[in-house]
């Protein structure tokens, strides 16, 4: 997606480590009419794979998936990010490893939305290891519901995250990738 | 907001302890359709204040937050919720306290996201006792910035929020005003 692509390259900022820092305009301050582009992106890839409902896991993910699910006319589901809880009959759960902040919390979805009729999306702002798509995509298989894609803003395609979801057989559309962040420059996968 | 009452009233349960439960459709599940619908609402209300910038809290904020600004044309802000940090040159922090979970979190934004030329919009998906707004409140004092007003998706009248509101001085809209959840029923505040 060029405007994605112009974005970051225009405002990011690479971070010793790997890291593009996005926060003038996707995860701390959020440019809506961005956005709304990047919510009509994901409808237009997925509109015709019967998607019931959008799924992301708070809070990065909530503004896109909001805006796919907007734009595809179905309700979303933002998962809930906690410490391992011991009451957990009602709430589909999996465990979620954070290596950049090196601790593994439990993501949640309430049984009661998600069911064996459902198609859902997955969205999610950035891809590097895959470990959220990852705890979602548990808690897809658990509650036995068909995933018909995932959609990331930003892919770091230098990540294991691709490879992990091509291996589980899903779609998988990132509207921009990353192919380099070396040298504090931002490097995009070609065509 | 007669869209919103409904909804409330057709889906919202309530739990002992005067507690609305609406994750079906507002912070769990959202729905989207109707989240369109409160953001346009928030924008007709303030459309005439010269809103510079929409800021909320992560991250049931988000969804009406990111509404709300793309409808008035402006960044989205959401604070984050985290433990007392000891380096925060680069943020303003508040202290909130959440009489839901008993525990007192900080909440920031980053200082390069605003400043005295900007008027900010603070939305919320909930007022109780009005702790997130006042931590919203207290950064956009630091930070010198004006507060155009507050726009809640569901207000609980009956306890404290609304009246530290009104002694701040600030402009206070409430798509949906709860009188009493005596009983476990929904009764809304009368025109």
């Amino acid at each position: 997606m060029k405007l994605l692509e112009d974005k970051i390259a225009k405002d990011g900022t690479v971070l010793p480590g790997n890291v593009l820092k996005v926060d003038n305009f996707l995860n701390h301050q959020v440019d809506t009419k961005l956005m709304d582009e990047v919510g009509k992106e994901f409808a237009r890839l997925f509109k015709d794979e019967g998607v019931t409902k959008v799924v992301t896991v708070e809070s990065s993910g909530i503004a896109p998936a909001m805006m796919a699910a907007l734009h595809l006319g179905v309700p979303m589901i933002f998962a809930r990010k906690h410490k391992s809880l011991t009451l957990t009959d009602n709430l589909y759960t999996a465990s979620v490893y954070s290596y950049t902040k090196q601790v593994s919390n439990d993501i949640s979805v309430d049984k009661r939305f998600l069911d064996s009729n459902d198609k859902i999306l997955i969205i999610d702002d950035f891809l590097a290891n895959g470990q959220a798509v990852s705890g979602l995509l548990e808690i897809a298989k658990v509650a036995n519901v068909d995933v018909a894609g995932i959609g990331i803003v930003i892919e770091k395609s230098f990540q294991k995250g691709r490879e992990m979801i091509e291996e589980a057989g899903v779609r998988l559309e990132s509207l921009a990738r990353i192919a380099s962040l070396d040298d504090e420059k931002v490097e995009f996968v070609k065509d």
